[in-house]
C-alpha cells in the first residue's frame, strides 16, 4: 500500500477550528429555530429562506420532519419522552451543523417550551448563535389551511395528542423573531429573517 | 410585525436541490469512514486530511468521540444494543452532512462489520457516496503507542469489551481503502485519501 509517495502535502499541528470553517464558508454558523403549530407556514418559510441564501452563494441546510423522523429519530414515537428525546437530537445535529459553519433551519412544531430552551442552552454552551423565531398564526387559521388534513382527524379523535387541539403549543416567551405568519406573505417573513441574519452579522465570515 | 415590506426577494417553488447545494460548495458530500483499532491512527489521519480540503478550499467536517460522545450520543453507553445504536446514529447524521453537501470525515473504531454495512446501506439508499477507509495497524503497534494508556487498562482487566483485547474487532472485507498506518506516514495516508476521491471525482461541483 506504500507505493504512492505524498508530495506537496503539508499541515500544522491541531484541529482545523470553528473560525477557520467559517472563513472558509464565507458565513458564521447559526441555528434558526422555527417553532409554531401544525400549518403555521414554518416549512414554506425555511424552504424560502434557503432558496434566497443560496441565491446569495450562501450555505444552508434545513432539517425537517422529512430528513430526520424517516431517519436519525425513526426509533422515536410520540411519547413524551420520545418528542423530549426527538427535540433534543435535533437540537444537537443543529448545534453539529453550526460548528461546522452552516447556517441551518429546523422546522418542527417543537411545542414545549423546556424542550426548546434545552436546545438554547446547547447552543450558548458551545457558544452557537441560535434563533428562536416563533411562527405564529392563529390556529383558527392553521386550521383553515389544514394541508394534510390533520386537524380533522385531531378534531374527529383519529389522532391524539395533536398540538392546539388536545395537546399544549407553549409560545416562546422571549424568541429572537416573531413572524406573524397569518398576516405576513411569505417573502415578507423571509425578508425579516435575512434581517436579523444581517443585523447580528451572521452573513459575513 | 409587517412593517417591514419584502422588496427584491423571488424564488421559484420547490425545495432547494442537493445538486444546488453541492455546486453552491464547489464539491460533493460524501462520507469517508475511518475504521479501526483504538490508536490505529484514525482521528490524526481525520485532522491531516480535514486540514489539506480546508487549504484547497474545500469544505469538511469531522464528527469523532469528542463531538459526538458528549452531545447527541451522551445518552448511550457500551451494552451491544447502545453501541449499535451509537454508530447507526452517526451513520445518519453523515447523511445528512452529504445531502447537505460536506465531506464529512467520520473517526470511530466501529468494531462491526453489521454496523458498518448498515450505515454503507444507509448512504447508497440515500444515492450518497461512503468510502470505507481501513486505518489497518497492527495490534502490538497500536498498544506498543497506546496514547491513553487504554490498552494497559483493558489488559490489566480495568477496562472490559475493549476492541482487539477482550472484544473482536471485525475488518472490513471490501473497503473503498485500505492505509497501513503502522507503514505509511500520516502524510502518504492523506495523499492516498486524496487521489480516492480524486479519482471518484468527489472534489469538483
Amino acid at each position: 500500500m506504500a507505493e504512492q509517495k505524498a508530495t506537496n502535502i503539508t499541515w500544522h499541528e491541531g484541529d482545523v477550528t470553528r473560525e477557520e470553517r467559517q472563513a472558509n464558508l464565507g458565513q458564521k454558523g447559526v441555528t434558526v429555530w422555527m417553532t409554531g403549530l401544525s400549518a403555521s407556514g414554518k416549512s414554506t418559510i425555511a424552504v424560502a429562506l434557503e432558496k434566497v441564501l443560496l441565491a446569495r452563494g450562501k450555505h444552508a441546510y434545513r432539517l425537517d420532519g422529512d430528513n430526520i423522523r424517516f431517519g436519525l429519530n425513526k426509533n422515536l414515537g410520540f411519547s413524551a419522552e420520545d418528542r423530549a428525546e426527538n427535540i433534543r437530537r435535533i437540537g444537537e445535529v443543529a448545534k453539529l451543523f453550526g460548528d461546522a459553519g452552516m447556517i441551518t433551519i429546523t422546522s418542527f412544531i417543537s411545542p414545549y417550551r423546556r424542550d426548546r430552551d434545552l436546545v438554547r442552552k446547547l447552543h450558548e454552551d458551545a457558544r452557537l448563535p441560535f434563533l428562536e423565531v416563533y411562527v405564529d398564526c392563529a390556529i383558527e387559521e392553521a386550521e383553515k389551511r389544514d394541508p394534510k388534513g390533520l386537524y380533522k382527524k385531531a378534531r374527529a379523535g383519529e389522532l391524539k395528542g395533536f398540538t392546539g387541539v388536545d395537546d399544549p403549543y407553549e409560545a416562546p416567551e422571549r424568541p429572537e423573531l416573531v413572524l406573524r405568519s397569518d398576516r405576513l406573505t411569505v417573502a415578507e417573513s423571509v425578508a425579516e429573517l435575512l434581517a436579523t441574519l444581517e443585523s447580528r452579522g451572521l452573513l459575513g465570515a
